[in-house]
């Protein structure tokens, strides 16, 4: 049976990362095809809003996509009991390629035994003298592994057990893992690697669907389908895919996409918003039955309350890596009501966020602090890139900060402008 | 007004490149948007049949996408003539930015004044001497530059005389080339920055349409319109583009398309083919007017017939450039209806494959000599690869060769297989 396939966004999810990957999967399921979203990392204050309204579960967190020493154990090979002879442990080694053997009682690991301890029992059949046990012959494994092991980890030669919570689960090989069939994934709302979820090199990617620019990092051996659209939201084209495969969308499916435009346009204000995602948007809000201006601004609202986050959350609020190959720099942004109070502690937010690049060696950390209200942006940043991000928006720094009126987009005020001063 | 769009296909164009390119420059045409179709090279006997067929004329050759001097000269640079007086000269100095003015007469270049000439007519004006001509201090310019230069060999500093055939266009400077409008590409056919037309670096690509694998080189600074779909033509997906806009394919455009589908998918016996290609090829045949399995077979003869091609020709048939990053090679491709003729000067075309994979100093340099009607592919190579082709194919490799049965598709059956046995 072929392996259930994983939707995932971005590592720091924002509510389209989430919402458009629980929708993505759920098309793919509705197409028969046996899908399941995952996650990147936490759900944000904005995005526990929409779930919550609209009575979707957040789906399961996927830290890594590492084959794991789980997918490759082999359970049928049979530990040796205490009790048995070393007629048996004789015909173990005989019907496994392996120089140790697993000893349990009960299915409690109890240790290994090496078939090399089994020379000095060939000298005593020779003699005429008294055979060991399994048991006074048994020893600690040199190295043990768990299910939740990396597989990359076990090494090349010999075999291995796989031991959890002092039980014999079974052996793993070098080989075994290798022969773990790729685990297949579907990307929304990204597509550089950095933001992707870590250990993908150990995986298949099979298609991807974003609204980002394309970061030049990703590669695949055969072809696949990959549809990237200058929208506002990754909401949007995945609405546009139920369309085009005519699948009704499911009200609450609705409701999660809606909440997706409405995030990533911040109610149709951000300069990234296209008519296709007003339009969206209003036959979005008739199937969720919801009024979309009033459920827009509840929702930005509760996003938008940053008084219960550190400054080092706040620092690294829906973060994003970029890199133009040799130089990777982060930016965050908050999206508030009104941004007296954050600027009122700009130094110590600033502290926050070099204590995070230092600690990473960015070469810069940005935070936007974005007032939805004036439609405008508080850029600071840690990092010696006061040449770069004045040439980037033909103005100067001043104490580590450009305010930028009318700047609501990363994608498409920011990162562009960055990267091409960084030319 | 902003700059007309080119939409073309790979370097070294196959029927699908050729086609949908025009298609999908007419689908933007169509649509108000000022596209015009360009190719990347010489029309092969396959496409010059469809488009014989279809009366439709190749698109223009385009060689690279280098911004010219001639986008950059600044024309209104009026030129002085010999009878100019030295106050004329003086005054062309104070409303100029330049050290060196150009002099012309009637039009025709006749070489450069130097502001750094005048400083003798100054001490003569202080003697009470006479003073020269502008014909007599006329010199030859050390740089001069055609319209059909490339603008990035115009050094950082100064300005140049532009002059073409013997006449005076204008003035040019770095400054002036860097203002030039980037020119806008959309890619259809391919991704892989080996196999655009050189220059890209200096325009924008604003659309990518393709069924290949993605090969990790493309990266631009915005968001832009991206679709690729594992089907067996390009020519499949512009197709649903039409319909998806609800724009009727024009008679012609529909021949083009179906011709490009026969030739991606050999009449649909390429392992890549899929349902979609064959109901698309379908609808098309019937717009087109045409019996698809006659004008089919009729296609295939036409580009199959190989006998007047030399066996450098041979070689570097459809051939495309891949990398691992670290390992470059070359695939090329002939599809016969025979291969016996072909084999049989196997030495030659391993002669030839060797000559041109020492000449560029790629890694190996292959060649498919596919079987239309066997539905089988004899692949030989030059190059140190034997290993590597043995380990793709699970093959012993006799005399730089291989024997696959059923492997038509160089994208699905050979790229990913030599990729993987790379790692």
């Amino acid at each position: 049976m072929a392996k259930q396939i994983f939707v995932t966004g971005h590592k720091n999810p924002d509510t389209d990362s989430i919402c458009s990957s629980i929708a993505f999967a759920k098309l793919q399921q509705l197409k028969g095809v046996d899908a399941v979203a995952v996650r990147a990392g936490d759900i944000n204050k904005e995005t526990a809003y929409a779930l919550d309204y609209f009575h979707v579960e957040a789906q399961p967190l996927v830290k890594d996509f590492y084959v794991k020493v789980g997918e490759a154990v082999r359970k049928d090979v049979e530990a040796l009991p205490y009790s048995a002879s070393l007629k048996d442990a004789a015909k173990w080694f005989a019907d496994h390629d392996s120089d140790v053997a697993p000893v349990a009682e009960n299915g409690n690991f109890a240790g290994v035994l090496y078939k090399s301890s089994l020379a000095g029992e060939f000298v005593k059949t020779v003699l005429g003298e008294e055979l060991s046990t399994v048991k006074s012959l048994v020893q600690d494994a040199a190295t043990i592994f768990s299910t939740s092991d990396n597989g990359h980890d076990v090494p090349a030669e010999g075999r291995y057990v796989v031991v959890d919570d002092g039980k014999y689960v079974g052996m793993v090989c070098a080989d075994c893992v290798a022969a773990v069939e790729k685990r297949k994934v579907m990307l929304v709302d990204h597509n550089e690697k950095k933001q992707i979820i870590d250990g993908i090199d150990e995986a298949e990617i099979i298609s991807v669907v974003d609204h980002h620019r394309i970061g030049g990092t990703l590669a695949t051996e055969g072809p696949i389908f990959i549809l990237f659209q200058p929208v506002g939201c990754t909401a949007t084209i995945v609405t546009s895919l139920y369309e085009q495969a005519n699948i009704a969308i499911p009200k609450e499916i609705a409701g999660l996409l809606l909440s997706a435009v409405i995030s990533d346009t911040v109610l149709f204000r951000s300069p990234t918003c296209t008519q296709q995602d007003r339009e969206t948007a209003e036959k979005l809000a008739a199937i969720a039955g919801v009024d979309l201006q009033a459920y827009g601004m509840d929702m930005l609202k509760a996003g938008a309350n940053v008084s219960d986050l550190t400054p080092d959350q706040i620092a690294q609020n829906d973060m994003k890596e970029f890199s133009d190959g040799s130089v990777t720099f982060t930016i965050s942004q908050v999206q508030v009501m009104d941004t007296t109070d954050l600027l009122e502690q700009k130094q110590v937010l600033l502290n926050a966020l070099e204590k995070m690049r230092s600690a990473k060696n960015y070469a810069a950390s940005f935070l936007m602090i974005t007032s939805i209200i004036d439609e405008s942006t508080n850029l600071i940043f840690a990092g010696n890139m006061d040449a770069v991000v004045g040439k980037a928006f033909a103005k100067d720094v001043l104490d580590k900060e450009v305010y930028l009126p009318g700047v609501m987009s990363r994608k498409k005020q920011i990162v562009p402008q960055i990267l091409a001063a960084l030319k």
